[in-house]
């Protein structure tokens, strides 16, 4: 009986110095919350001070949108509705000034549509007498809205046209309704709110373009040259750590880092096709021309993704600790680790040639030359298993099962090798289009990226670029020099 | 110089005709467009009617809403700000009712946010005198919409509360610089714009819930369903189409409609993941209960895209003609194919389980087993490759290296199957939780899903759920027996 008891004082005192401390704990735990959060802000700011920037220049329009009301003369001559300017203002400050665009004139379209419609309908209705027009704009409203509503169900529609139909429904609906009720004029209502919007539009343009702005196009271009860059560093990271089994390099925080980056990669495509649908409408800015071929970039993309596949693949068979009792084994696993870090030096190489945009080095050439040589050192050691028969025929046997993996991951950096091949011929058109101005890349399709296609097209697997990637290297090393120094 | 002049006749006489056949040809290509657009509104229409009903939904709702303006009482109580309801019908009203009242709660919470805080600062600017508040009032703008802009880059803030946010800039610009201007009181537009809102609000989410709703966690659990479907056809096809090498059966078309679903299984996760977010929104309706376990179903479909991978990496091994010139590789192949289809027929079967949510099978279960079979033949095969010794040294190489492909072939196959036992697993969990309530789950977890989980955890690439799998098939026998007759 007295176990209990002791227990019960011990929970009361426990309950009373946790009340007491209570007040403490809980101001610790505030500033241990707050000072997390100064901490988390601090990193979103600093990884990336853009951030800050496009914050503040959101406000500035805000601000600068309510001098409308600040000031008495602005304020009559548009009174409520100049409220449009400040929603028109949050809702169309994208990030970038593609996007910045692209919602803006979709925002104009919308109301420009919807107030043609509604004045023609309202003008209609008045002809029926007050009951018949309300009956008639009530019908109007729902014809207009249901039909809108299933039109943005179209493919095409909404993948690029959704919100010009959300716009028109909302101000097709506000503006009937409004100009049934209000004395004034339904042509002064549209003629407001169309300059009210306009106002927002032009106001966010503006400080979007003119102040420190952010390019889709920009953007684009950067995350193309940094998922190479980080496929190239994972292929590095799977010749260096993983296909080691010796066990002390495997460590996995070294492996960890190396094998993050791809995983981003795989679910990149969706992101990127929005920014080059944004980099469309930009004007020319920086590096970037008029009709900057951003198809190339979205090809990039493409290839990069399926070199992400196949290291998703790769993966699987890294942790295989596969015992090493042949020769040609220990060769083969030498051969694949000098494969996966050629290749993987041809990406990085890639890498820096697309974000400055030039021409491929020679060195990519020579890197994308010696992991085929060892592709074909591969092929002979494959062909040369057969040859160590000197084992028992049952021993033998357990050495091919254990040798198949390996064959696998072979077959994987094969692909990977030729994705990394077409990613350098994408570049060379890249560069092409983007250095040489039009005329100049009918001639360079005539000589080179054309028949590079083909070469594609031609041989399924495994395309023999190696001869066009020389005289792209070559051509590469002496124009791109005299472009850019 | 005849020629030319003829030329210039005929071409003088062309223009004519085309002049005359123009308005001709211009109805006729109107009809075949609107022809076309019809077609289009049909299918569209016709393949999910619920689009129709979605539609007329929304079109209901702003009808409903209009009758604010219609009625001349409730005109008087609300004014302008009545079209803030029409506003928010528009912008709420989504397709699933799930997604509906988590737009609407964010809606609420932003306005709900901004008018407090707006009505704030409002007071606190008033007493600054005429200048001073204009001031003040500008710079709280500048000061919240700055902020709250930076807030919506945090990445969990982005995920769930971004409309939060942007209502929040939107609202708190609006009613603090229409409440400098108005001789109304603050907390009158406050209270104004908050009641529209609300009205909105409430019509929006009512008429999605009780006319026809349609809910997110109906759309997940079909989407699931179907893509284990696809993939289990294509695996089907692979089976019966692709390893034919006799050329006749691979025709074009056949392999096609075989191949077509798998792709749009690649690209599922983030529409899932939303989908799942909204699923836990929303009151439970028909066969889901309160607490439905969803994250079963974002599992299962991050086990499909897994096999959807690998489906993906398979395909590239399709074309290869390989020349079986060996017995066993005649043998190899029959197996893949057997191995291919049994996969493909227990993951349709799986699907067909997670549609009427039912425990798996006893013939999912033979049908795992026997792909497993197939594999300890192919194990067995591919032992006794050495054994084919009579044949000279280098032509045995040649062998060897045909025989490769198919190796690969076989390691893709047995991932699958093993993602396909994982699916099993977790379809009887979900089957568990979402037929046998809370208590009883307790119990289950402590007899079968528990086990399975573990020995998924332990053996890394081979879990050996046979015998829980006949356990599983065997209860699931009686139980979904004595719970769906």
């Amino acid at each position: 009986m007295m176990e209990p008891a002791i227990v019960n004082n011990d929970s009361k005192s426990t309950i009373m110095a946790r009340m007491c401390c209570w007040p403490q704990d809980m101001s610790k735990s505030l500033i241990a919350n707050v000072v997390t959060l100064l901490g988390m802000t601090k990193k979103l700011a600093k990884d990336d001070p853009r951030r800050v920037i496009y914050s503040l220049k959101v406000g500035l329009a805000l601000t600068l949108v309510s001098l409308f009301y600040y000031f008495q003369p602005l304020y009559n001559t548009f009174d409520d509705s100049a409220t449009w300017a400040i929603i028109t203002v949050v809702v169309v400050f994208e990030y970038t000034v593609g996007a910045t665009l692209v919602k803006g004139l979709n925002r104009a379209m919308g109301t420009f549509l919807a107030v043609a419609l509604a004045a023609g309908t309202n003008h209609l209705a008045s002809l029926f007498g007050n009951i018949g027009e309300a009956i008639l704009i009530g019908l109007f409203v729902f014809i207009f809205a249901t039909t809108s509503t299933f039109i943005r169900f179209f493919p095409k529609i909404k993948r690029r046209y959704d919100y010009v139909f959300l716009i028109f429904i909302l101000t097709f609906s506000f503006i009937s309704v409004l100009g049934f009720r209000e004395e004034t004029h339904i042509i002064e209502i549209a003629h407001k709110r169309m300059s009210t919007v306009a106002i927002g539009i032009v106001v966010t343009v503006l400080i979007n373009i003119l102040i420190y702005p952010i390019w889709a196009g920009q953007e684009l271009h950067n995350s193309i040259a940094l998922n190479m860059e980080k496929i190239g560093q994972c292929l590095q990271g799977f010749g260096a750590v993983y296909m080691r089994t010796d066990g002390e390099a495997k460590s996995k925080d070294t492996s960890k880092s190396y094998f993050q980056g791809y995983q981003s990669v795989l679910h990149s495509k969706s992101s990127e096709e929005t920014l080059a649908n944004f980099a469309r409408w930009e004007p020319p800015h920086g590096q970037f021309r008029y009709r900057h071929p951003w198809n190339k970039y979205v090809k990039l993309g493409f290839l990069s993704r399926q070199c992400a596949y196949r290291i998703d693949a790769l993966k699987a068979y890294c942790n295989l600790d596969i015992k090493l009792t042949q020769k040609f084994q220990e060769e083969i696993k030498e051969a694949c680790i000098k494969m996966s870090l050629e290749s993987g030096n041809a990406l990085k190489e890639l890498s820096v040639c697309v974000r400055e945009m030039k021409y491929p080095s020679s060195l990519v050439n020579a890197h994308i030359c010696s992991s085929k040589a060892e592709l074909e050192t591969l092929k002979t050691l494959l062909k040369s298993i057969s040859l160590y028969n000197n084992t028992k025929s049952n021993q033998q046997s357990e050495v091919l099962i254990q040798t198949i993996p390996m064959v696998t991951v072979v077959y994987l950096l094969t692909d990977i090798v030729d994705y990394t091949e077409k990613m350098a011929a994408t570049t060379y058109e890249l560069a092409t289009i983007a250095c040489l101005g039009k005329s100049k890349v009918m001639n360079a399709a005539e000589v080179s990226p054309k028949k590079s296609a083909n070469n594609f097209d031609e041989t399924n697997n495994q395309p023999t670029n190696q001869l066009i990637l020389i005289t792209i290297a070559e051509q590469s090393d002496m124009t791109a020099n005299s472009l850019y120094n």
